[in-house]
């Protein structure tokens, strides 16, 4: 058994500070387990016999079991000697959310992070925190995430480590609007013992995780070794995605300030991400935009990509989208010209892109999809599907995604508009088309895709030939 | 008046090829008209005495005045008499929706092509097409847009000059969506007459349009020194944001296909659109942030950027993304870290980003943008309103909003999330507080502020000293 399962899969939880007054961290947690987690259950709260109709445990002591997790949500002053306590029941997974610790600055604040990390030690306690929003996790109900102002995200398979708890949150407000599939997600905090490097490994490992995606501020030194050898095991099993803030000195100033990370130099950590297999994004946008296409698409084994547009223009902004990115966007070669000139008005462009033009319907997609869909030379498709064109019912959906299936190439749409659009994007996306707005962030998500899979055809050969 | 004015505010309009028939195109720019158009309307049809309600004229001839704007929807090889029909009758301006000329690629259609030149420069009619969506213009309901699957964008100031027709639909419809306000739209087919050159001059005038957005796929060399010209006057009144489209060479010739447009040298369209003042964006996404924000913002005096969050890790992460793009972001100086001390809780981080942390409320924005409204050494704020810390009640909208109009300088803000951060973001950007997701896009969004700023502060001195 993985040394941190205990977090994500425990039989049963200890909290403390579980409380009934609303408004508290204590209580949205209490909440959030007794709505989805299928474990014991166990408040911790000198206060109360009783809390949200669980019987309430006046300490630690009178569990009537080791709890395999125990949440903290209480005064940080009362923090260490809870953790011990934790440490004497034989607790050995321990969230704490309670802050008041390094992150204020103070003497204090660091003496009681010092005593957290000697108690940790002494009992060999796993601990995630302090100063954190812990763990959300889909597939067994563990949620310490207190805010009950996110919406929660679907079960899933991408996993989010996070070193902002905020973003981390905000982050799975938005997935959960864009109904992207979660399975973990973790924001560490002060991470006085389980860092990126922990959790990394534990999620390579994970059959709910296919996608791992990082917001990294820093890693410690002395860690960064260790690191980049996870880095590199988890990449070949599954993609990695991860984000580095603080890139440039006035940035990392910043992440210093929030949350004391050395972002260290850049480059440094640049280098070593290209060396690890990582997938390094520089936006918002990327991150999710390339967490889309590794979750739904295939790996890609050539660079020749077509186009099937009922947009011109949109066609021409795409072709310079993809051959900018290095991408090759070949011109229809003689024979498989002669075959869309058979199944297509004489008005309808068979160049690459194919331009099925604005007075298409659902048929001329179809057929034009069953001609690509038997060539060896086609790597990956496009569809552009805009709905406003007055022919176009709505049954090249399936088609599209039936495409996918029958070929296993990667294929991706783009739709730009107003409700129907998005109705035909989410029924794409339903059918595991990767769908985007923007021309070149298409481009983009489907050059990592491609360079992720040249990454797999060289280091793990026999997964495919290029 | 201005030539074009006819186009966009005709008194009267002749629509030939007025049909009741479902599904045409001449019954659907007619019904277009009736909703929207309060000028006079003709119908022209042989085959009916009235068509929805109204009067159906035989001929051209028929009509009882000289229709300001006439528009043709009929079969390419009808389309030079009645275009002879207007010119005799006296109708200057005319939008011809068919298609079946150049397009094609035939003799024919090239012959016809040209006998529609020979006539409009016969009769000196100006003329929008042939193979065109034509004119959307939300101020005086002309609208020849003729899908009926495009949801229509509220009345606004951002005017739209498309040499794709089917992009310009879903751009609208896509602006619908977002409720961002359109003056007028056109995609001009194959341009025989009325180019780019042409409706950027009028549009350059027209006190309705504040933002021009172009999509480009080639300008006529002979045009190109006329083209600069306008470029750079219309620039000094109002900002115009412009997307080539055939930027690589495989781009160019995709282009020539869609339009048989010569994409040309890229570099030299890159020049030319520097050289006049011309904001270029690189892709779909830019295109719409950068006219969100050129419509709502005022220009930017200086280089200083102030950050105020609740997220400390968006805080870092839009440091990264503003000095990457050349802003400071000032380490705030020790009077004014004092001042905030003196008014924040001791764990907010006074530093740029000011962080106002996870358990900040309302009030906490409030007291700090009142502080940096004070400031000379504002150039511009971003705040970072994630809505789904606990304590926001949501009246820091108000307030954001007040120090941008009080300021007079730009106030954007950052939300990611998923429907309470889509409400904020509305309520924000009804205020006129432009709202981004992601903070690269925000960052080069502000530069491209920044940069038109500049270009308007050096040659239009007097506008702003900086």
């Amino acid at each position: 058994m993985h040394a941190l399962s205990k977090f994500f899969q425990p039989s049963s939880v200890a909290i403390i500070g579980a409380t009934p007054k609303e408004g508290k961290v204590g209580r949205a947690i209490l909440e959030n387990f007794i709505k989805r987690f299928n474990g014991r259950i166990y408040p911790v709260n000198p206060g109360y016999d009783e809390v949200l109709g669980l019987k309430c445990y006046r300490s630690i002591k009178e569990i009537p079991e080791t709890p395999d997790l125990g949440v903290i949500a209480i005064p940080a002053l009362q923090v260490p000697q809870t953790l011990r306590e934790l440490g004497e029941k034989g607790t050995k997974a321990v969230i704490i959310i309670s802050g008041g610790f390094r992150e204020t600055g103070t003497k204090e604040g660091e003496a009681l992070e010092e005593e957290l990390i000697k108690i940790s030690r002494e009992y060999g306690i796993r601990v995630i925190g302090p100063n954190c929003i812990g763990v959300y996790d889909n597939w067994s109900g563990v949620d310490t995430f207190f805010t009950q102002k996110m919406k929660k995200p679907p079960r899933g398979y991408v996993a989010f480590i996070s070193q902002s708890g905020a973003f981390a949150t905000a982050l799975m407000d938005w997935m959960a609007y864009h109904g992207i599939g979660v399975s973990r997600a973790i924001s560490y905090g002060n991470k006085i013992d389980v860092d990126d490097v922990d959790l990394l490994e534990y999620l390579g490992e994970d059959d709910k995780t296919r996608v791992v995606l990082m917001y990294i501020e820093g890693i410690k030194e002395s860690r960064g070794r260790l690191f980049i050898e996870t880095a590199r095991r988890v990449s070949l099993k599954k993609p990695v995605v991860v984000y580095k803030a603080g890139k440039t000195s006035r940035g990392g100033r910043a992440a210093a300030s929030h949350t004391a990370a050395m972002a260290g130099d850049y480059s440094v950590y640049r280098a070593a991400f290209k060396q690890a297999g990582l997938i390094e994004v520089d936006s918002f946008d990327e991150m999710m935009d390339f967490v889309r296409i590794f979750l739904d698409q295939p790996l890609m084994r050539g660079n020749r990509v077509y186009i099937v547009t009922d947009a011109g223009g949109v066609g021409v902004m795409l072709t310079d989208a993809l051959t900018s990115v290095g991408f090759e966007v070949p011109v229809t070669p003689p024979e498989l010209r002669e075959k869309l000139r058979s199944i297509l008005p004489p008005h309808c462009i068979v160049d690459n892109p194919i331009d099925l033009t604005g007075d298409t319907d659902d048929e001329r997609y179809i057929r034009v999809l069953e001609v690509l869909s038997q060539r060896e030379d086609v790597d990956a498709i496009v569809v552009v599907a805009l709905p406003q064109v007055p022919g176009i019912k709505g049954i090249f959906v399936d088609y599209i995604a039936k495409t996918k299936e029958e070929t296993g190439k990667p294929v991706v749409a783009l739709t730009i508009g107003s409700e129907a659009s998005m109705e035909t994007a989410k029924k794409l996306q339903e059918k595991g088309v990767t769908v985007f707005e923007s021309p070149e962030r298409l481009a983009k998500s489907l050059k990592a895709l491609r360079t992720y899979s040249l990454y797999i055809s060289k280091n793990k050969p026999g997964v495919y030939s290029n």
